[in-house]
């Protein structure tokens, strides 16, 4: 029952990161204004009310992965754990599609300038959305298989992309 | 500088839910195994150590939506008030892909049970990622535009799908 679906995907803008070759979780100076997303002008009015909101949901397509998905994954710094692609953040995954949640720091015109994230500069925008309380903060949610490690405070830091020293 | 991306999407499974033709938001009766996934057989070693999760995210396509897309919306429930379509969850939006976070109930085999979410039975499902606590749950998200409701509690039963007689 393999099924591919053809509809189009539009761009609906470009986000902006200062990671153009490297790997990500590099160290984030929160006071410039390093990350933000150029939304494309046919689509500005649809950002009307949204600086209300603190938190939004990026939606993005990973066009710069080019390594093979497998189903089960290596997390980085987590000892060699083994899990399943699903279970994992990895973009490596059969549809590179990307997920964050950002804070809001200002919009101006096309522009929305965010919290930091760990994507490529110029990845494709697909989407934004609010991130609503009580709807997206689950309470309860826990750490899943990160829990189980030795080492979970610091995998953590790195899940977070959270500049440390050790 | 429109932009379509021509990749195609992978359909890793399908969402099967109780809503076949009517609107979602219909009363949920939890104690039945009325929402599940059906992953395609390739790709179930992608679930190991999902199931150490309490929550996930799907991220699906919603293929019967036929409504021409508008940048600004009017919420159902929302007393006429007027806002960007990506300052709401509305599944008309210039990429209809839908994002959920559900509890997951039981995993057995390519079969994940899982909390109700408001989808049409038979959308395909694109990703699946674990709800990572602390990553995902911003204790100090907001309600954006829905806290000027004069109704906003009301307003939030909706928004959750949680059923009430008012």
């Amino acid at each position: 029952m393999q099924k591919s679906i053809n509809y189009k995907l539009e761009q609906i803008g470009i986000i902006k990161t200062p990671y153009q070759n490297n790997a990500p979780y590099q160290p984030i100076e929160a006071d410039k204004e390093e990350f933000y997303i150029t939304i494309n002008h046919r689509y500005v009015d649809g950002l009307k009310d949204l600086t209300k909101f603190h938190y939004i949901y990026l939606i993005y397509y990973a066009d710069r992965i080019i390594r093979k998905t497998e189903m089960v994954v290596y997390p980085p710094w987590a000892e060699g754990k083994k899990v399943g692609v699903f279970a994992s953040r990895s973009p490596v995954r059969p549809n590179p599609i990307g997920l964050s949640v950002v804070r809001i720091k200002n919009i101006v015109e096309n522009k929305i300038y965010t919290s930091g994230l760990d994507v490529f500069n110029g990845t494709p925008l697909l989407d934004i959305k609010p991130y609503i309380k009580d709807l997206d903060n689950k309470t309860d949610a826990n750490y899943g298989w990160i829990e189980e490690m030795d080492d979970m405070e610091h995998l953590m830091l790195h899940i977070k992309g959270i500049p440390h020293d050790y």
